[in-house]
């Protein structure tokens, strides 16, 4: 591996599903659901199989995704698209952001991130060979926000973009209007552009609303959206995401991803076409379900002796383990499958410049079924 | 488009194929079977997408798949590979070269490649912040051969990486023994890597045999062998590609990958790893049918007037149109598609430090049924 690349080696999310699978543990470590999405899909998925549609689609994705891409944008936000040259679909929103990041973000030029941050971004920045300036959420009345003297401090005239992420990963934030505002201040002063990860849009709990900065004023043509499949529709593995903006930024993600995967699969992506055109409800109903389910593991840890901060969104919750004793969350966490047969993630790899403030805390996604989350309760319990 | 990837910002793949589409030509362009690999295969991935193989795989790929790939591996070439350590699912061919190049080669490292070369080559490299050196072919008694001066004068002590390719592409050249064994002595000399793509490894003619670089002395510990099911099994929309070689230039790969992707599709995985146990008499008869359609296409190229040069393997057949009178290839194919309704590739994109030397060819691909290749053949005829 490449100096460059070194530090970002190894992901902890296949690091902790590794462990989860080798000591039969359930996964509250790396975030997917253990039910499938809507059946229609899987068979819109069969058809297209059994149909003749298995070789490449064109360079930007199937045709009728990217028009089904740009309807259930503008519904949900008011931004019109256009599908040929405004939406791209990605290998998931994983390459959307290294394609953002390799395609537009110049040598030496620096990129702001917020911590704690998800672990793709730093290893993208290294890889555009870009500097990495840290800003910080701060827990505010028991809910995360933006600081943002920090947010000013890492903007400077060398900033391309800042990588924004709401509903956030991982502490299941989401971004209140007046931190978005900020954002797009700076990104408007600097002449920067936002690459915003999206991808649980769908996903916010107690009727707290999902707002893209894209939607602010002056934002629409420096914002690139990124949202996916696998989040929306239950399907992590189909590796369908997505990203929409101004044509210029849109080609220059194309530029990147046309050589890191040249496009992804086509009879998924008709598949999830289909679902984004019939399955709505599906989609919206997922938001119920999750908050329950968020809910649900909240009282098990609560019952434990954990510390948490409500979750606004995502799959995610942050669950602070030192009243239980524990000292070292990181290390913590890669004994806990072998231990008690439950895994979660550590905090550690989504942090750097403000490690000292996060360190300790961990990470457990919720997006299981009742009666798996039963069960861990069941295990964690050994703990107290 | 950031400066280091503008040279790249289309790949003449897209742009031919979208040509082909607006022009309702036939795409003897774009590299893609119009037929569909083994109906056991297409089957398998239904049953996976119905059982519910929906979330994310291993981060290294499918543990089946990774296994099937090291049995085929070792039938093939005697390569013995650890499915776990050595072994590496990707998104296609295409993510592992970029994988490999961006994983292991250091900003103002040297990566030697040959002319012409696949265009995906020349956008990783960029992307790595290194330097691209070629060396080049030449027609030599009716074949292309490695041209060893231009070869020794592209390596220095500076040299990372090696990207060789055979089958090749565009010329459908199969290279012989001889030119592996002067690349793997320059591989040795130099302690270079060989990035082996050999996504054509099944589909050599006329009883000419593929050869991997990797089982040359010495090189199975220096080269990384690239092959996708794509081209194997028909299903280049499916995007399953991966490579093999030892642990530590695997693991390079893997850093630089798990944030290009993340991972590919699963049920996919699922349904290439049931065909690489159960068909493998389907891929061996799949050479002898694109035999004889390399015959069936250079039969009507031929009476219609190019110059060609015998394909030894690929999909492909290089073609000199300066008999017709084409004086700019690259303008000629562009135009090509809404003249006659047919599409090919010029070799400009191929192409750099010689281009002199080969921007009179096109290439055209002859995996396609008997009757669009007659269609195809009526439709080139209206050039004479
Ligand atoms: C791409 S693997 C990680 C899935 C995920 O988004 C998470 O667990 O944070
Ligand atoms: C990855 S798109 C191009 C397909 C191909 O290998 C070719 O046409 O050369």
């Amino acid at each position: 591996t490449v100096p460059r690349l070194a530090p970002h080696a190894t992901t902890i999310f296949a690091e902790v599903s590794q462990l989860a699978t080798r000591h039969d543990a359930i996964n509250l470590g790396q975030g997917f659901p253990d039910t499938d999405g809507p059946g229609s899909m899987i068979e819109a998925a069969v058809r297209a199989l059994r149909e003749g549609h298995n070789q490449y689609p064109p360079g930007p994705g199937v045709t009728e995704l990217r028009h089904a891409i740009a309807d259930v944008e503008r519904a949900s936000t008011g931004l019109v698209r256009d599908p040929d040259s405004e939406v791209l679909v990605t290998v998931g929103a994983t390459e959307a952001i290294a394609g953002a990041v390799v395609g537009l973000v110049d040598d030496d030029d620096e990129v702001v991130v917020i911590e704690p941050y998800y672990d793709s971004y730093a290893a993208t920045i290294a890889m555009a060979g870009a500097v990495r300036n840290s800003a910080r959420l701060v827990l505010s009345d028991g809910r995360f926000r933006l600081d943002v003297g920090s947010l000013r401090a890492a903007f400077s005239p060398r900033t391309r973009a800042i990588i924004v992420n709401t509903p956030h990963n991982p502490t299941g934030a989401v971004l209140p209007r007046e931190d978005l505002e900020e954002i797009a201040a700076l990104c408007r002063e600097f002449d920067a552009i936002a690459i915003s990860d999206e991808v649980y849009e769908h996903l916010t709990f107690d009727g707290i609303e999902h707002i893209s900065i894209a939607t602010l004023p002056g934002m629409a043509e420096r914002t690139l959206r990124i949202s996916s499949a696998g989040k929306m529709l239950n399907c992590t593995g189909w590796k369908v995401g997505w990203v929409t903006g101004p044509a210029e930024l849109v080609a220059g993600v194309r530029t990147a991803k046309q050589y890191m995967s040249f496009t992804g699969a086509t009879p998924l992506q008709i598949a999830v076409a289909h679902a984004l055109r019939h399955e709505q409800e599906w989609i919206t109903s997922l938001r119920s379900g999750m908050q329950d389910r968020r809910d649900q593991l909240a009282t098990v840890l609560e019952g434990v002796g954990f510390d948490l901060v409500v979750a606004q969104g995502t799959y995610f919750v942050t669950a602070d383990p030192r009243p239980l004793g524990v000292t070292d969350a990181a290390a913590w966490c890669l004994e806990l499958p072998e231990r008690i047969g439950v895994a979660a993630v550590p905090f550690t790899p989504f942090v750097d410049t403000f490690a000292d403030e996060w360190s300790h805390l961990v990470r457990f996604a919720y997006c299981k079924r009742p009666e798996v989350l039963d069960e861990a309760g069941r295990r964690l319990q050994s703990l107290t």
